[in-house]
């Protein structure tokens, strides 16, 4: 898996610091997470392609998280786009496309399909072979969900001169690789962990933005590789908490404790702060494998 | 008055090329014609007081001249603004608009007043002592205006020696300001063109985006001093003209040439074209004062 954190301030977006966009790069597919205003430049500036990205995931309807969505499905129209576009998002974010699109008469050529989400319980709202997506209910002022991206196992590696060794026929070289016992030429039953090793470890993502401090969603990031939990303040201003129904980047680590995930990256932070490093330090305090998100940045996961 | 065209691009924002914006300030007012994706940042970036915005006019309802408008009157809520905004624009805007503000749960704190425009006919949409503005109703594949900004007369600019020599009481110099002639302390009528001279010249400003070539707005632009045209195309792409309602350079030049107008300002320009010169030469085959639009750049009227 691959992030790349587009923009990640909270708010307005300002020149040098664009609200919350990140795209996900895992096993073919190309995930756009929350496109504020803006977010087209700032794909073309990164170099995303355009055409790759087939599913979009809204986390709620406030502008730092959406304003952007109509201009980048208008460009895909004017890109002359035919691949279908899947759209992940609180309901009304048809209503709010669809009325933009018949007001400036734009009918596009591909197929827009909206799932819009109502549920207060996680549900796995994608799922292909090779990865599934689930939302993570969020305590916010409006109607949120963060996202999880679970990727399912990859093919065992198949240890092709120990298979000839045992006399496997090359037939059976793919139910090897999942993990199957098979027969040889001899008609012997030969054990799959005789020819094969683990295969490359599947990688988990959570995206959990806007919200506040909300011990309900450990159950369902526990043991993720990498979990983005928004920061939006320090403890200085942990009051203010209550009322935006956002986190401080202490609380955030106190999830990342709690859920034993792997990595902590932070974002969504208040434009009053001019020095990102104290979301570190404070969340260091609590939870020590701590990363910032930077507008372009990228992560390995 | 001063001209900032904050974005001059058609279509698709990118990362240096921003689609329609402009800010003009004429007497006390900064108005902002059309809105396009991320043009708030692009005020931010030419320091544009937000606050000073109170009269926005939109020409039509394509995104790449009103997708930044949300996010402008959203970062004036949080900016905590209190002046009145007014927004002119084509009916539906204001549907538009407060879809978005009910879906985020955005309630504002200032007076945010619609006029919805509707009329084929040239209307006077707003005025003060100072100034008045017009719609100019475009060709275009959607309902569009451009808009007339006319300066009215200003004060004639007297000439107190002389008022003096004339014995005329400084209790009439504002009426001589205004044009008036008045009785001295003698009882001698002096005649206003002995004690006074022109004041500062008004000006005229006509935004026409977008629209094909359009002989009917030639009347309502007449002698402006400055007409800004869209010029999407050139010639060697006069064909797509008919079918996009768009204008060549030289078609531009002709609505100007035939309007008499001071100056011509081309932008809207297609990505298609890497050389805006040639813009300008394809114009001035026809008529001789042309500039070109570019983002961030300023032109004095």
């Amino acid at each position: 898996m691959k992030l790349t954190t587009i923009g990640c301030y909270s708010a307005t977006p300002r020149i040098s610091a664009h609200t919350t966009s990140q795209v996900l790069e895992s096993r073919g597919h190309t995930f756009l997470i929350d496109c504020g205003e803006g977010t087209q430049m700032e794909l073309r500036k990164h170099k995303v392609k355009f055409n790759q990205i087939k599913h979009i995931f809204i986390s709620h309807l406030h502008g730092d998280h959406c304003f952007g969505l109509i201009g980048l499905i208008s460009t895909f129209r004017l890109l002359n786009r035919e691949a279908d576009l899947h759209v992940y998002g609180p309901n009304g974010i048809k209503e709010l496309i669809m009325l933009q699109m018949k007001l400036s008469k734009s009918w596009i050529n591909f197929n827009l399909i909206f799932h819009e989400l109502t549920s207060l319980e996680s549900e796995l709202i994608f799922e292909d072979y090779k990865i599934e997506v689930h939302t993570i209910p969020l305590d916010h002022r409006l109607y949120t969900n963060g996202f999880l991206f679970k990727e399912k196992a990859f093919d065992r590696k198949l240890l092709v001169d120990k298979a000839e060794a045992k006399h496997i026929d090359v037939a059976y070289y793919r139910k090897l690789k999942q993990g199957a016992d098979v027969l040889n030429s001899h008609g012997e039953l030969i054990s799959n962990a005789d020819v094969t090793t683990e295969g490359i470890p599947s990688k988990s993502y959570a995206f959990c933005s806007d919200t506040a401090y909300f011990e309900a969603i450990i159950p369902i990031i526990n043991n993720v590789d990498v979990l983005y939990h928004e920061a939006t303040f320090l403890e200085t201003h942990a009051n203010l908490c209550a009322k935006t129904k956002h986190s401080t980047a202490k609380q955030a680590a106190e999830i990342a404790k709690k859920a034993t995930v792997g990595k902590l990256i932070l974002g969504h932070y208040s434009s009053r702060y001019n020095n990102l490093e104290d979301f570190k330090t404070e969340a260091q305090t609590v939870f020590s494998c701590v990363e910032l998100a930077e507008d372009g940045k990228t992560f390995q996961i």
